[in-house]
Order: C-alpha cells, then structure tokens, then sequence
C-alpha cells in the first residue's frame, strides 16, 4: 500500500514514523526539500499544494492520498477525485475544515453548538455599525479560508476597526466570517478517527492551552469535567458521521458558561493529539494511516494516568543545537518529537510529551526539557489546572 | 547531527523511525535498494560493507557511524578509524561480537561464565576423536566469524562429522570454535545500553524462545527467576565496561543446572529487544542513537506488567499482503513492525508486540496476530512459560 500525503511538514514527518512500522510506503507533496518531513521521507515531489502537476504526479504514484495540512484547493482536488484519484478525507469533507464559512453553516444546520455567526461574501455590504449592534464589541473576524494557528483571525473594538478589516478581506476576495467573541472558561479539543467503513474511535477530551491562537500545552485528562468530556467527543462522532471523514479529526471547543461551543475543526492528525504518541495503545499517526489504508482502526486506550504534551518553540537566542538537546534529554520520562527545523523566535520546532501517575510532575517534566531546549516559558501561560 | 548505518535491514529501519523524532539525519548503507530499510531511508548509498570506497563516502557525509549487522570488514573499519572517521562501537569493541572466538577468549580470561570451549585457527591440526575425548559427544562446531542466527552453528554426533565440518571450514580459512553442548533449562537475553561516557542503562532481562537458532518470542518478564535476571544483568554489565561498547548490547545467556552461561553477544539493537518499542520508556533504538549521538540515555522502565513479543515469518502460502495486514491489526491490542520485506518461506517480517497486566494474554495477543499476519505456528515452540 502507498499513500501520498499532500504537505511535508511536520505532521507529514510523524505519518512516516508511523507508517514505516505498518510498511506503509509514503510520497510526500513538499513545497521545498527542506520541509520537515522531506527531509527524511524516501520520496518526496517538490511542488505547492495547488500545481496541478504536482498533484497528479503524487496522485499517480499512490493508491490514496491524504493531508498534512488544509492549505489546499478544493476545486483541483475535486477535479481529480472525479478522475479516479482518491482522497482521504475526501474533498467534499476536508471543504469543512477549509472553509470556516461552510462549516459553521453545515453546523448551524445541525443544531450543533456554535458562537452566534454571520457570513460575509465579498460582494455582500458589510456595515460595522449594525453588525456591532447584533453582535457586541469586540468581535471576532475570520477569513473564511486560509487562516491557521491564529493566523487569518482579528478581534475588534469597534465598528472602524471592523470597517477596516473587512474591508481589506474583502478587497482581497476573501468571504469573510463575524462571531460573537464568547468568554471562554477554558478550550478543550476531541479528538476521533473515522474509517472509510464508517467505523469511529476516539481518544479522550483534552484540555489545551493556547496563547494569540497557538496550541502550548495540552493535558490529559487535565481539567475536563466529566460532562464535557462526554457532551465533547458526542459533538465529534457526529461531526465525523455528518461530513464523513475519513482519517484523524479534531474539534477545538470552547468551554463556556453556557457549555461547550465549537471552535475549529481539523481533519488530519492536530497538535491536540500529540500526546497519543507515548499516552495511548495508538497514536493519531497511526490510527490516520489505518483509517487512510483502509485497515482496521487501533484501540485508543490511555497508558498513562496523565499525560502533558509541551509545544517547543524557537527562543529569542539559539536553540535546538546539540547541546540544548541534549539538556533536555537529560529530563527523566522527556520524550522529544523534534520537526527537523532549524530554530527561529516563535517557530514551532517539537514537543515533549510526559506520561506517569501525577498530572502535576508530568506537566513539570514536559515544560522541564521545552525550556531546557531554548523554548520560553510563556508568562501570559494560563494555569487552568491547578 | 548527522549518523551513518552500515547495512539497511530491519534494525535500521526502526533505528530510522526513532532517529526522525530525535531531529537526527541518518544515511545508511544498503546493499541493495530494496533492503528494509533503504525502502524508506531519505538518504541511502548502495555499496557492500566490505567496499571501502562506499564505508568512505558513508563515513565522510556522517560526524559517526552505527551498525545494522556485525558482517563487517574489522580491518577495513579500523583503518578508517584511525584516518579519523568515528565508529560506535568502535572496531576494537566490536570484535566481541564480530569474532566468537576473540569473544570466548576474553570472557575466560575475564573469568565470565562460559561453556568449555577450544578455538581451532585454520593452521591449528584437529583431532576429532581427541577434541570428543575432551568436549563429549554430541559437541557445537562454530565458525569463529560470519554466523548469524543459527548459520554457522554446526551440532554434532561424532568425530566423523566433526572431522568433515572443520575440514571443511579450515579449507574455507575459516577458525573454528569448538564448544560442549551444554544441556540448558531456558534461554535469556540481557540487554544494556551503553554512553561514550561509560553509563550504562539496562532493561530487565528477558526470556527468549528460539527455534533452530532463531528468535521466535520474547516474554518480559517471562519465567525468568530473580537471581538470574539480577545475574544476567550484572553479567551484560561487566561485559559492556570490559569492552567499551558504545550503544546497545545484546548478551545472549543460556540458564543451566550451574547457573547462567553466556552464548552470544551483538552490540547493535537485537530482536531481544524489540519489545522495549511498546513495553518501555524508552526503546533499544532511541538509546542506542542517544548513545551514538553523544545524548544522555533515556530511562529503561516497563510501562507494562506484561509485554510479549513475537516475530513474524513469511509461511508455505502468501503471507503479507493487504488482508492479511488488515487481518492482524484487527487483533485488538496487538502492535505491528514489519520490516518493508516480501514474503517468502522462512524469511523473518516483522515482530508483534502486546503489553498489558496478564502474561498470558498478551503472548496470545502476540501470536494472534502473527498468525493472522500469516506467520506459522511452530508446532516445536516449547511451552516454558505457563
């Protein structure tokens, strides 16, 4: 069996971890050989995402094709589905996790629990001042597509700023999306994988933290109550029948006064289930290429009674070298998942994950090797466990 | 930093699975493009491990260079070691375990627990009415190089058939090892890692059962009683200081009436302990890279009661291919490695492992899905554990 993945970043670069154990033969889409995962895949095409070329070349060389990242045109993609390449998740599931737009319409739809939204086409007049009125200030602004690790997403005071902002998007052609900025005890994310036989498993809700829209930490079970663990993966599973997915999706959610709120929605492996690599009977890389492959999926079951996943990023001085590395291997119970790249302020470059009894010394294990490689610590790091 | 692999099979292979997330680049050696693991190595170079201008060109584009497989030229490494290029282990250490008769030398004079044994070089005349006088019949015929899982082991009844097998090794130059057939009560396996720095970390030894040769399971904890498993530890130990090995040995040990005795060592990653990929805190190929790499060693512990581990054999009918894959990991609990090989009779695939608290189910989880993968049975496997 050979899958190509469209994307050589470094969830790419995990998938091939994983898929060599299962004798999976993997072609990577990389926009430059220097990505994460062509640096050490076997076979790598160099192109972007949206060359035709490219993606029939990959197509061609593969059984199935599947994603490391959503930055994709679904109208190409579409266009080869029909024929005779196959996608999973397919392009009529992954347009939900593209198209912010599409997806909170699909939804509303439902009945699923969503901010109060809008949508703004480019050619549908947008008007700070009534929009204000409907929603509150501040709002929230996204682009429709496009937007990743809280990039594509503004929050506004008022109606200029809004007036503003839109404005721009909507020069640029981009639909754009208004929601209510909710206030938000804290975000969970559930995380499943569903087979092309409509089979579905999930690992637990977990609790994140992110600051300006990027993931830093993720704890297991961290501070989730039980009944938004349950209400969490319930929302999934149907996400998942709704669209139907096939392979890893993950739903970011909003913990509220009014419960849970769904955020975003991804479909591949998310940084939210980084920790299933050294806390769970299967990872999300694994269970991602099962479901692509067509092969049975694997139990989710926790190994640990509580796991810490720790996002690593470049410092302001230099990290990642042999010498920070080896500071944090020096950490008892650090397990490091480095990205191959070469270290810049903010660039996500790794995490470690910590598995063991006491929630706490994990947490402390974890932040212990990201420092010890040069990643900050955070002082804006919300300490939502306690 | 960047480490080079002599030899492509499954060992490196998975040393190229846990190199990816420790950010280290490999390049191997493969003899062919369609070893194990130059099917998914980024950068291989195809040339023998007696081919000095391929050794050249692998240890200029590496800081340091691991092993695969002991079939290697001494001479040649040890030549390109003092021209500066850097091998772990080094030649001078790896001779224990290239050469059987250097091996048991050293352990005797070391006072280590061995069988009797006698080295016939080939200008040493043999006398096999002489040597069965002194040794019992039957008796274990080795060649002293070039063995590996039960090639090269010769058992025989009387001196005619000695006299023919060393007559026909000492015409092939090949130095003899002559051995008492020491009837034993079990086999283990202890496994240690050792640092450039001398620290060692060890896992618990293992019971392995082998069938003409070759490793068929391997049981943690298995039957193995305290004293041995405190013995054999020990025993790996001393071997790994004495020697100076930097990464991971293997010290093979039969349990007799007397106590242990040491067969065989390998100073690579061994499929002994293959089952540290799902049963421990860290795996024989992330320490044995750490240990190249100059990178302090992860800690050894089980993350499991239970662990079993079962290699996988091509059988008589196809074995495999998508449905019997599909077949196997629908085994729940079971965790598949396979080795990117074709299927033919005998050929070794991949391993299973299980972890959990019941050591009987785990090992039936192991062979579930070895047999459903389509690996025989053996009707021979002595039942040691109940």
């Amino acid at each position: 069996m050979k899958v190509g993945i469209i994307g050589a970043g470094q969830l790419a670069r995990m998938l091939l971890e994983d898929a060599s154990a299962l004798g999976i033969d993997c072609v990577v889409l990389a926009e430059s050989p220097d990505d994460g995962a062509a640096l050490v895949a076997h076979s790598a095409i160099i192109g972007a995402p949206s060359d035709r070329a490219a993606l029939e070349k990959l197509a061609d060389s593969v059984a199935i094709t599947t994603f490391d990242h959503e930055l994709v045109d679904l109208e190409l993609l579409a266009d080869l589905e029909a024929q005779g390449h196959q996608f999973a998740p397919s392009p009529s599931a992954l347009l939900y996790a593209v198209d912010k737009a599409a997806m909170r319409t699909l939804l509303a739809d439902h009945g699923l629990p969503i901010p109060p939204f809008d949508v703004f086409t480019p050619d549908r007049p947008f008007d700070g001042e009534s929009v204000g009125a409907n929603f509150g200030w501040p709002l929230v602004i996204k682009s429709a597509r496009g937007g990743y690790d809280g990039r594509g997403v503004f929050i506004v005071d008022n109606e200029n700023e809004a007036n503003a902002v839109v404005g721009d998007l909507h020069e640029a052609g981009i639909t754009v999306l208004i929601e209510a900025l909710v206030p938000i005890r804290s975000e969970l994310a559930a995380l499943v994988c569903r087979a092309h036989d409509g089979s579905i498993v999930a690992w637990p809700v977990v609790e994140t933290s992110q600051i300006a829209g990027v993931c830093r930490e993720v704890l297991v079970p961290g501070s989730v109550r039980d009944e938004d663990r349950i209400a969490g993966e319930a929302i999934a599973r149907q996400i998942a029948e709704l669209v139907g997915v096939v392979g890893v999706m993950a739903v970011e959610l909003f913990v509220t006064d009014e419960g849970l709120l769904i955020n975003e929605l991804a479909m591949r492996p998310h940084n939210s289930g980084h920790w299933t690599q050294n806390g769970s009977a299967t990872s999300q890389f694994e269970n991602h290429l099962r479901a692509v492959a067509s092969l049975p999926l694997g139990i989710t079951t926790t190994t640990a009674a509580a796991v810490a996943s720790v996002n690593i990023f470049g410092g302001d001085h230099p990290s990642g070298d042999d010498e920070a590395l080896a500071a944090a291997l020096s950490v008892t119970g650090a397990h490091l998942h480095l990205y191959g790249k070469s270290s810049r302020p903010g660039r996500k470059l790794g995490h470690v994950n910590a598995v063991g009894t006491d929630p706490v010394a994990v947490r402390a294990t974890a932040w212990d090797a990201a420092t010890k490689f040069g990643s900050p610590l955070p002082d804006a790091l919300e300490k939502r466990t306690s």
